[in-house]
């Protein structure tokens, strides 16, 4: 540990993961003003500011791997502890599970991997929604464990492997197709069209009309930043958009939509990045993780 | 205008929609460094910096005022040069329409109260999703012009109305009961069961808590930020917790779930916060709003 206090590293991830320093001192039972103390002597040993005072709380630069380490330790102690003690060694405490997860894969198949954890009683888990940007910012800063991504790199400190592809089908309500594409998906019609994007990150409608037309196309938009809302605003006809096979289903089975051009599908390539470290819990994690993705994706 | 320059508060506006520079100039067909000579012109003109120069772009407390001016000219602009040119004047481009809305909304009624927007093909919706405190920060920043959320205190230079309450059962899949709740919804059990909640800043289960204990329960928690995976999470039994009774329904006819205490329930009433504005989208999608929540809330 290189003389670094443990419960000033415990107190430091506390300050991050809740925002404040009045909730982490909720969360570790001690007054705000020990929390701040702490984080002071913390600052002072590392010879650097270590977090930002804002709402909410966050890591500086400096921070960030005194972060990652605090994470890692509170992991490998409580494992620790557990095979210390043995099973019948009394509660230690659930173990915070924090994973990043990009927005359609937590809407689809990523619970039925936390239920196929063993012992999930013993686990508290703190799932977060972003796409793959944040999620390696939220890796290296130790705020998250684990994270399920479209970016291939492995994060620094981290391992990844492939999940497999989540595939998108183009999908628009009858009527949007009657309205807009009465002479077929032309390249005029893409054109005029309206079509929905979850936020301005999301490329894949962009990149669908690229490799139908073969050029960029820049048809009017709608951000809809919300998996449900997403799909329903398509179902009532107010733009076509890419939809994930494993959601598309219903509305494809019912009529409630048709899929603009069978056959023409957009495929993006998840992987998952996890710290690299020997835990029982983040090794049972992987495991139910890529067995379910196994399942769910191509 | 007090001297202001139109072109540049345009600028300001698409700078911190779009959060770059550049991503700015793309809109507005002008080079990057255009943009930022109209924003340095500007913060000369008004004597404050304006925006903070940051990944993304975000205006300043000084630059917030004018960003919502900003905001209401150009509605107004719009509406305006539409009604001089009449119906056939030709196509004005598509109005902005920017609504930050509460999760649970937004993955279930609002999408059609948009559908039911007259000529939506002529409007750009750019919905956010966010919890009433980020809210009301956007309309007061001007980002939005108008939000669903549980805020009653109309935001400065913003009317409110009460749109009604949205309604919240406590749902466990069946094996989650059995699991944690064999001698019925007693103290220790609910101290022990684990409760899902969507994010940190989520009081509705412990407000639940407290009506039924009478007192504070601090049970373990799992935070799971999407509506789908929050329903799920629950389904799957990994804890119980608070859904919307329009989420709530297809899970209670189906078994998958069960209300751990019918007859007790919370409910959120919600409100319409939008621009004291006489524009024309914003008093059309009022009425649609309003009318879509009279017949999904309470």
């Amino acid at each position: 540990m290189s003389g670094l206090d443990s419960a000033q590293l415990r107190t430091l991830a506390a300050v991050v993961s809740e925002g404040s320093f009045e909730a982490a001192g909720r969360l570790l039972h001690v007054t705000p003003s020990a929390v701040s103390q702490r984080i002071k002597a913390l600052e002072e040993a590392v010879g650097q500011v270590l977090v930002r005072r804002q709402r909410p709380c966050d890591a500086t630069e400096a921070g960030r791997p005194l972060l990652r380490l605090a994470g890692q330790l509170a992991l490998l102690e409580r494992e620790a502890l557990a095979d210390a003690r043995g099973p019948l060694g009394g509660d230690p405490g659930r173990t915070r599970v924090a994973v990043v997860v990009n927005a359609d894969s937590l809407a689809t198949w990523f619970p039925a991997a936390l239920a196929r954890l063993p012992a999930p009683p013993e686990l508290s888990f703190d799932i977060r929604q972003d796409d793959q940007d944040h999620s390696a910012e939220l890796l290296r800063a130790g705020a998250v464990m684990a994270a399920v991504t479209a970016q291939r790199e492995a994060v620094q400190g981290c391992r990844v492997r492939p999940l497999g592809a989540m595939r998108y089908r183009a999908l628009a309500a009858p009527s949007a197709l009657r309205r807009w594409f009465a002479d077929g998906l032309t390249r005029s019609a893409l054109a005029a069209a309206p079509v929905v994007l979850f936020d301005r990150r999301d490329r894949i409608q962009h990149r669908f009309l690229r490799t139908l037309t073969g050029r960029t196309v820049d048809p009017p938009v709608h951000y809809v930043p919300s998996v449900p809302a997403f799909s329903a605003a398509i179902r009532l006809g107010l733009g076509w958009g890419m939809v994930p096979e494993q959601i598309a289903a219903d509305d494809l089975d019912s009529g409630r939509c048709v899929d603009l051009a069978p056959g023409r599908v957009v495929d993006i390539p998840l992987y998952w990045q996890h710290w690299r470290l020997d835990s029982a819990v983040l090794t049972a994690l992987t495991t139910a993780v890529c067995a379910v993705a196994a399942e769910t994706l191509r």
